[in-house]
């Protein structure tokens, strides 16, 4: 199962960022986060948790991604996790991101290759996205080395889609990349995207939609949208700027 | 400050393989590894904690994890994690790795590029991993795939030796292949090497220890130590098998 195509609204908890009023609760996360997917959910297609964010503060951050995951309720969770290790290894973090945290997708990264991404690709009706073009500067140094003629991003994905189980396989390809994802689009026309990088990174909204046409695919803010009112009034504000990126993202 | 040579215990927790006197209990991660590590740590250069064997058993993993490190008390800590995002991502991740389960190393991918490792490099006193040639079947998939005529792991390995704080970086270089562990010794005779695969992957620990020469390396075995006796005296083979597999690889 896919996401719907749309807006997927990043939850990336960043405890010196929140407003003021929330900062000194002990509950802040998790008060936080129902906030923003309450003023959210009615637009998102997904929610996205970004594992680093709740691990960065120890066990009381892993509780409040528990707890994140549970408020997300019936929405489409995707475990922004970035994992990959050998085959056991893989198959321990499968576990943890699908019959734990019960995510509905994952980020893998491919490095490791095939038996690295297969246990997560084992369990049924979860979708695998698989690191292609990131988003960050550090992309140039090894995911555009040119390999036989083509791009390591794009040998990536072409080796992706010949394993088995491919019809669970999408790719994570920046906004900043507007071009590229155009040119990728036109390769892999049914491939889901996760797109991150609208907003703070610099990814346009308006230009990345258009640069991916019809193809399935998912548009990350998390930055951009979270942090953007620091007032007691934040949600508000939230909920009508999710609403437009929504719109220019449909 | 980088381990000393040697073994490398890692502690790959797996309630299924654990003797069974100590499935039933509550407790049961946690005294399990009390047991290897006491068996261990006079032969042990390092303890590597796998984070994904915790994670798989939700909070309660979480939090035999951080007993577990704290069991290591003053012995050199990796944290496998295989960690790698966009800078504000990792610097999460570090702070999780360092400040919270306090390791002195971590390892990471390195598909993401410079400012995806350099959070990690930021942190002054520790060490990082970077993935290079892993000891899976999968590395074959990209790892070995040729950038303007050497192999992408050679590639990734003298582009990381060009960052700032290359002082701080070493490589993962699995046992499973003991040629090309030769050659990178050869090129890179100061870098240190964690080593994994001795053992259960099939990497022979005389041969990969006579592969490696004189440069820094520690040698990672997990199931290949854990689990070879399931009875209750289970930690004095341990002891016995610890410290033939510490002689080997001085």
């Amino acid at each position: 199962m896919i996401p719907s195509n749309g807006l997927c609204v990043g939850l990336d908890v960043d405890l010196s960022k929140i407003p003021l009023h929330l900062r000194g609760r002990a509950d802040a996360i998790v008060a936080f986060n129902e906030a923003i997917i309450g003023a959210t959910r009615h637009v998102a297609a997904c929610f996205k948790i970004n594992l680093a964010f709740y691990e960065q503060y120890g066990r009381e951050g892993i509780d409040a991604m528990y707890a994140t995951r549970e408020l997300c309720g019936t929405s489409y969770v995707i475990a922004d996790a970035k994992r990959g290790d050998i085959g056991n290894t893989s198959a321990a973090y499968a576990k943890a991101v699908f019959d734990d945290l019960r995510a509905d997708a994952v980020t893998v990264s491919p490095y490791m290759g095939s038996d690295s991404v297969g246990p997560f690709l084992a369990v049924p009706n979860k979708m695998v996205y698989v690191l292609a073009l990131t988003s960050n500067a550090g992309s140039h140094d090894f995911q555009r080395c040119m390999v036989d003629g083509e791009p390591l991003y794009e040998r990536v994905m072409r080796t992706a889609l010949a394993w088995e189980r491919r019809a669970d396989i999408g790719f994570v390809v920046g906004a900043t990349h507007a071009a590229e994802l155009a040119a990728l689009r036109s390769s892999f026309p049914d491939a889901p995207f996760l797109v991150p990088g609208v907003g703070s990174q610099g990814g346009d909204a308006a230009t990345i939609r258009s640069a991916n046409g019809t193809g399935p695919a998912v548009y990350n803010v998390s930055r951009g949208l979270l942090y953007i009112d620091a007032t007691e009034d934040f949600a508000t504000t939230v909920r009508v700027e999710a609403e437009r990126l929504a719109a220019l993202l449909a």
